[in-house]
């Protein structure tokens, strides 16, 4: 029924991930060819379509594009490290979830065996992949993200982050950071409010502004950290601090959790023995830029 | 040059909070009578049109509506504990910062003496009073929130959070908590990413975008928390303790502080040790809700 002429991809591994972009490959109208180590797991796609490579080397041998999502790095090594695997002028893009350092040495690796290297790190659950909310984020070199961006369109949002291999990874984990910050700061909160009967629904509206709001802060800021000079424009980190002991009482208080203020105020109190306590949030860059002394 | 008849007001605590909320009233054409320990703070609001009381009694004489800013709740109660302070048939509204106790407590102090009493936070600084930006909670009955609003939306965004006076404090210390944990993932986020060279202002935009985009699930998740109930709809607590895990190590390869990441995977391990791997993110406000038990 598709006229155009889609790129051919092959997919390597179909665990959950694996299926969901094969078959948004598929949907999308690009011939697409699978493999996986447990065989079954290919039928649902090949029943819509998918060719099912018998072996790992058939599955490279079918197009020149291959994705790659398997459980971590130790299973793609065993996997393409197979005897019958040719990958001289292939493209890879690995989805595969692994640190900077693996993905550097991935890299490495593929590009030694004649391959062309992108690593990626999926930010969405299976289920929206194939939608906008899916992003996926790339890194490697320009011209082969470039080549095959229009491809790669069909999964989601994609963004390339530049032609370092570890960035995506490091993208990838710093998103998750913020992503667990967001969520942990929300409960403290909601824990706090629920001892005076507020129920999370009422207060969880307010906790969304302020997210958003503080978020807008960041552009800002991060010039404070790239000038490597941080005036108290809008406040002292001595300020916050005290302000942190009040959340550390209050919490104490009514019986809540307060390990997280603490932490807040273990980091923001050695930047102000530091010497920093005049100066503005950010200076706290020096503290999460180094390992704990202690 | 103001020809409404505008509500007079009464401004104790000429800080820089105090002469900030007493400016704006003057600007904005209400009567405002002013009072300090230190008398010589009212000096420029004077020149601005501000009357001085000349003694804390006076103060209070001059408008039935008074708002307090001073440093602490133990301030407030040395001013207003003043023998020539008559309260009978003032409103109070206090915004100095305290807990919620506290805000409970000088609650029933003040309508003891015949007062009505609102307690209030500031989220705000004080250049940015007067407008939309700074936003001013407020907590107790709320007839005597809906008697002042007009006057109180002078000072920025007014917020109403119910009759309970400890309320203003609670979601002000809540706030803070989201404040500094957008601020802490994202610059455990820029300090992994400066490690492979990438400034902080490369990184900034993409942050904001994920506090923003994750902020938007928290109505979705605070559902959960109202059913007592989280089915593993987007992920399960095990595969974020897994993704916590992969934090955590990459921080740790490429000379990052770890605290934070381990702080997180810490609270989620006790959570699935207590039975909840298979469940959704948001069951840690079991763990947020009580104290460390060792
Ligand atoms: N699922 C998500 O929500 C999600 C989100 C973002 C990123 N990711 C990442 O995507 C990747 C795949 O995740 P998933 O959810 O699809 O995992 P999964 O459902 O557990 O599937 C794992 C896949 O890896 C294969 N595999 C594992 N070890 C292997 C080996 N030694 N040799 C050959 N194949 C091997 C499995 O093959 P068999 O079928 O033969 O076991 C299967 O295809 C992971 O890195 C994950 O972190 C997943
Ligand atoms: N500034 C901000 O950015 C900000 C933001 C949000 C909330 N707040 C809150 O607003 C309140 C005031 O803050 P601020 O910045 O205005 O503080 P500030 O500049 O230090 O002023 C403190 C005020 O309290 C008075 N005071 C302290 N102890 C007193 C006592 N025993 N008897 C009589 N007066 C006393 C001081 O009088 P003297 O002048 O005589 O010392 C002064 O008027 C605090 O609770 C603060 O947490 C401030």
């Amino acid at each position: 029924m598709n006229i155009e002429h889609k790129t051919p991809v092959t997919v390597i591994g179909l665990g959950r991930m694996g299926q969901a972009l094969a078959g948004t490959f598929l949907k999308a109208g690009h011939p697409t060819t699978v493999w996986n180590r447990t065989a079954s797991k290919a039928d649902e796609l090949v029943g819509q379509g998918a060719t099912p490579a018998p072996t790992i080397g058939d599955a490279f041998k079918a197009s020149s594009l291959a994705i790659i999502c398997l459980t971590d790095y130790q299973a793609m090594y065993e996997v393409l490290g197979a005897s019958d695997v040719e990958l001289d002028g292939t493209t890879l893009i690995n989805l595969t979830s692994g640190d900077s350092a693996q993905a550097r040495d991935a890299a490495r690796w593929a590009e030694q065996r004649g391959a062309r290297y992108l690593d990626g790190a999926v930010m969405a659950i299976p289920p929206t992949i194939g939608t906008a909310e899916a992003v996926l984020l790339h890194s490697g070199p320009q011209s082969d993200f470039e080549a095959h961006k229009s491809t790669l369109d069909t999964l989601g949002t994609v963004a390339y982050l530049g032609a370092d291999h570890g960035l995506a990874a490091l993208y990838d984990v710093a998103g998750l950071a913020m992503m667990w910050s967001v969520l942990n700061a929300w409960l403290q909160g909601t824990a706090l409010l629920r001892t005076a009967g507020v129920d999370a629904a009422t207060y969880a509206p307010f906790a969304q502004q302020i997210a958003a709001g503080v978020a807008k802060w960041l552009p800002g800021y991060a010039e404070q950290i790239d000038r490597g000079s941080f005036p108290a424009e809008v406040s002292a980190l001595e300020t916050d601090a005290r302000s942190m002991a009040h959340l550390i009482e209050e919490s104490e208080a009514v019986g809540v959790n307060a390990e997280l203020p603490k932490l807040f105020k273990a980091m923001a109190d050695r930047a102000i023995a530091a010497g920093h306590g005049g100066e503005q949030y950010p200076v706290l860059i020096e503290e999460f830029g180094k390992p704990r002394a202690d």
